[in-house]
């Protein structure tokens, strides 16, 4: 299910072929060292430019967690874990949670049940879970944005690329034989920069920000179930509330389940 | 009344007669295989690449769904209802509705009245119907964001297809007879791209984002008529309120049938 | 004083005058049958597909009033009005403005000022009075919408008639007498679609955004008196706030005649 | 000062000079007809229709603002009348003041600090005054579009114009001696686009709105300063807060001389 | 760690070792005379008309800090800092800070807490706070906007640049020796254009945002912290809530650190 890693070989493998049906090798348009250094060099840079130094070094396992992302939090086991939680803190108080948040792998749901249990006002539980929503969101846009940057500024430099080829060629107007080296440079410039925005790095910047949003979704689930169960609400209504963030066939299932 | 189906037959058709009168055949548009895979498979794996799995596949059935669209709820007899229904709730009691309630083919107003019915806080409930709508509108933005997507790439692998024609073009300087189907595929490979983009895929996100919002429309007026019979407003400003989410026309003939 | 009529002829004018004095005939430039095709059917087919067919019905009224709209209501009189309502409800109380609510040609203020003498809550005349406000601007962007989506998609089939009249073209090579033929269909085409966008429909859709706009602000300021009416504010302030809706130069009429 | 005046003379002067040390005569790069004809006019066209007449009307002495701009209100002497007010009214009273409002230059804050000593509610003091900024921003909004919407519509008619030369070329591929005319008309119809634009009304547009951002700022400073003072606030916090407004050296000044 | 500044040396040198590969002189490319006041002259000219004098004069020490950053307040002897005040501040009062106010580098902090301890309302003291917040953000916001200016202008200008070379060439096509010399320039400005803006400008422009947005943060977990420390709360949920702005690693130190 990496749609990434599938999706980014299948445009590769569509220009490729494609070019390979017209007469035009695939090793011609990745090594002319002329457009790597311009296009591949000059974005680099120009992003490298752009951030921090971190958002730089981090970049590379933000791209191998997107193509190959970790299974999310199942949402109907969240939706499940919070109303059977609800159920417990209304009848038996919310202390009687204490012994469960401990086996809890979601340390964001820990996190929050803990604060509950602690006693903290709700509206500082509250805080302390959207700060930290908040936190990641904004760590998860660092990768997001570099790659976005990468892909903006790659065509660009392949402009760049194709102008100096064209430069090139001027030169040697007199040498007929080498304009078609010249004018290839030009245009293998203006491939790469528009192949590594559309078919790598913006694809990529998409995801990350689809995952990013996903995972966002799932916290907000957790904070107001957490909040939720804080305010004594009727489990039956968080249930309602919650299943809102489910698929509708996802949530299909929990509801004949319940009802069952 | 399918706007879209008939809005793109209408593109495609003017655009092949265009061609035709010419004297470029439609088939020769769409029959070049290195264009077809750089273009259509380029874009597609770039958009793949973009989405988790679900969103790609479940495109297709939104495509459907965006062709030949369902008729929607008729604004009108939506207002009926909850009017009738707010003058039922005021005189007999907002218990009363429960029987009327099971009958109802609306899934959303039904179960938003079932939640008031059963005297559930009317924060609650309006709280429910309100992440009941968010997720809906989170659920129609996939797929039009797909297609959205789609259509931004395809241009730019157009390009890619162009630029790949004119190096093909460029190895075959010596051979002037074949130099004609090199810039073909380079202008073809443009034609698809744009195509693809402007006559295909862009007016299916745009209008896939307008049936949505009027879907959101839609409930949003049944979301404030169920809070207002559960806070005993008046009805006949019920009305009013309500009246203002139908169309003019739609709206004078209420207007005319309950002053009558 | 119909200024986008007069605009849209300058514009038409000047690039017709221009093109013949560089002895390119008007005529020319549209009626080449394939161009037309093309970038209009291409054109009208993608926006149509954008909307529901009522949009595309409705737009050419739309574009009629726009070319001539009627004259708003008058600021400096409507704020006279309502100086004038808030003195005789603040002497003789609300019900008083009775007799004068049913002559009001108005019908917005009309029907605000009805609500507020039925001794409707002053929070439900505001929200329905709102309601009405975010109707009609949601009804006056579908045009504007319309137009909008015209102008983005006519430049983009006119590149898809440039590239079919170069493809066209490259067939007949060896008929150098029709190049001329196949290179000026291309640039008609562009020609077209630039000027369809730039000179006819964005001109429209920006003028449509302007007096929707107008015409919101215009019963923002009356929704404002109303209140002010409702709630029994001081006649000279309301005043003061109002006037700020108007123009300089209706303010300073306005203030000169307020103190005289 | 006039630093868009400047700026302007340096953009043209810098062209005009780089166009001729190539041997490309300034006078030739704005007199031809054609050209002129179709960018000028068909912007001036496409703008005029976007906007009412008297927008177009108002917009030459708007850019004369811009280009000579009056001196804005001195930030620190604002804030020391604020502060010497503030002083006066928790010493003395509001009423107080009464002598010192009539002799103000400044006729947003005479008014509103009128307002204040009238005994109005600070709420209607601070909405008059709020509504008065967001009118202001609303009418220093109309020439700044209007300035960006020629600013966008001239490069298209560039194009266009530039099309319309090329196609007038074509017509004379048999006098080889007119083609550089039709090529040269064509070229300076996107020289005069894109320079209209970039070298002219973009940057108005840009300055126009820092100024209208930088008025606001000094009204929202009196706004805030007036509310301080109706609300008997401490004047030293008064100063810390307003103090924010303005320039870091500007602030360093104050508070050297309110300690010393 | 000067990111901006090794990025920027990236891409110059990926830019001008790739030409060189393809024979064409990093000399030849910033060396020709017209092409650099079109290009350089223009797009200074639009960019200081687009701003008051002052902006134009900033912006290079601007972009000097933005090369070599100073280094910022580290995020978690701040943390440290605020917490450890919390606590005396909770156990000895709030006037038990005042001696260790005076010694505090960071002048934000110091005044923020100056306040509290002076008695002042937490409501006047959080609108000092945050406008100061607000102040900052539009002062940083000057530089990086003359950059992203200049980095749109360039490449326009270099479109004009690359139009009056052709223009050029086209006066000289009886003298095909100077040919290449016009159409380079027509280049060498589309380079010149293009790289200033995406290898200089755009870059600077880009991570002056973020060293910004980076400021903002750590003033407004000051803030958060001044607020908490007033309102006395508990020290334990303070660190919880302000350890969000931390990196995940900062934060796990501190952790450790405090459970240890």
């Amino acid at each position: 299910m990496p749609a990434t890693f599938i999706g980014l070989l299948v445009a590769l493998f569509a220009v490729f072929l494609g070019a390979f049906t017209h007469h035009v090798s695939p090793v011609f348009l990745v090594s002319n060292i002329t457009a790597l250094l311009i296009v591949f060099g000059g974005a680099l840079g120009a992003t490298m430019a752009s951030f921090e130094m971190e958002a730089t070094k981090g970049v590379f396992s933000a791209i191998k967690r997107t193509l190959f992302p970790k299974p999310m939090a199942d949402g109907s086991s969240t939706l499940a874990t919070l109303v059977e939680f609800a159920r417990k803190a209304r009848h038996e108080g919310l202390l009687s949670l204490e012994s469960e948040v401990g086996g809890l792998d979601d340390a964001f749901m820990r996190r929050g049940l803990q604060l509950a249990i602690d006693g903290n006002d709700p509206d500082a539980v509250a805080q302390v879970m959207r700060t930290d929503i908040r936190a990641m969101k904004a760590r998860h846009k660092v990768p997001a944005d570099w790659c976005t940057s990468f892909g903006i500024f790659a065509p660009t430099f392949g402009i760049i690329g194709a102008v100096i080829g064209l430069i090139a060629t001027l030169g040697e107007l007199d040498e007929p034989e080498k304009l078609g080296a010249g004018i290839a440079a030009a245009f293998v410039a203006t491939f790469l920069g528009v192949f590594l925005a559309n078919g790598v790095m913006l694809p990529l910047a998409n995801r990350m920000k689809r995952l990013s949003a996903q995972e966002v979704q799932g916290r907000e689930m957790v904070l107001e179930g957490v909040m939720a169960i804080q305010g004594g609400q009727n489990p039956r209504v968080i249930e309602e509330t919650l299943m809102s963030y489910l698929s509708p066939s996802d949530a299909a299932l929990v509801r004949s389940s319940s009802d069952g």
